[in-house]
């Protein structure tokens, strides 16, 4: 029975758990054995926390998502007021990139979420896709800031909304890249500021010229 | 006993067979049972063919390689001699992109690689890592035409390494984003245009000015 253990740390060791899983051996790998023997508790205790299967792997897919919230949400807080719109958008794209151990379990375990909502095992595109469109929106956010600063006179619309798509895109190419080994840290890092300098300057702009 | 069939057509047949075991359950659901079941042959046969299943997991691999390779081959040489480099890039980025059921299952299939490489399955980055590195080489080569073609007095050297690992980075995120439902095949079009307006015009360029 459990003792008096607080319920959010509890579910912590177990979503945890289930990331180390995935990570070793993929989705396929996750079941109430995997997971209570990397845990070092019981299956009985898995299941009083969750109750299926699926549960366990929304809840762990959840803990990925705030974590990565909380870490930008601090980073923000330590860039203050003042943050350039493109420092915003960096702090955001770097957070996302395995540059840690932290980041690549994220990676890995986001990744083979999408995998499995691909193939159709018991994820839905609901769960997924809810990553890549707060990412997008805090993109268009910070991009229209920067137009509004670069240019307030200027009323025309630009694309930011494909901007930051494209920005999204890259950066989840990117960090596939860093997993398979194509790209390093140092070289990821170089193409974010590489794509800072393509998307933050608008095609038209002619201060250099 | 095998009947006198080509070489060739019944690797053919194996390899296609284990594309869609992959589509379908993906790389942990490929053994020489499942493979042949699918190809509707025996498994002696798929044996004769090859020895272990890292074998027709290579070949099928390379098929798909050879695949995309020979259609880009065939569209460019639809474009003929006056394409621009913009045509050029255009035909490479979208022959990648999931737009029909090959194409699909080509992404399906190269993703499926990429995930094992990553968790160590036997395959390795050298199998994985010639896709994209052949994919950023012929980037390479046409923004330097472009660069050449709009510019034939600029002796300095633009960041073009950097732009088409960009590229690549985003249409591998693009390609991923169709697969789990965030882009459409038409947002995924947009978006490969939106990112050719923004690469193929340098930054310091004032034409427009």
């Amino acid at each position: 029975m459990p003792r008096l253990v607080d319920h959010e740390v509890r579910r912590r060791q177990i979503t945890g758990a289930v990331r180390r899983v995935i990570v070793g051996g993929g989705l396929e790998s996750v079941t109430f054995q995997s997971v209570a023997a990397e845990a070092g508790i019981s299956v009985r205790l898995v299941q009083y926390y969750f109750g299926t299967k699926k549960e366990f792997l929304l809840a762990t897919h959840r803990s990925v998502m705030n974590d990565v919230g909380d870490r930008l949400t601090q980073r923000w807080a330590a860039l203050g007021e003042d943050a350039t719109p493109r420092d915003a958008i960096r702090a955001v794209l770097t957070e996302l990139l395995p540059l840690d151990d932290r980041r690549h379990e994220e990676v890995i375990v986001l990744g083979a979420f999408n995998t499995a909502a691909i193939s159709g095992q018991g994820i839905t595109a609901d769960e997924t896709l809810a990553a890549p469109r707060a990412l997008v929106a805090i993109i268009v956010d910070q991009l229209e800031r920067a137009h509004r600063l670069d240019r307030p006179a200027d009323r025309a619309s630009p694309a930011l909304g494909l901007d930051a798509a494209l920005i999204g895109a890259a950066i989840g190419g990117l960090a596939q890249g860093m997993l398979t080994g194509y790209a390093t840290a140092q070289s990821a890092v170089e193409l974010v500021d590489h794509l800072l300098d393509r998307m933050l300057v608008p095609k038209a702009d002619n201060r250099t010229g």
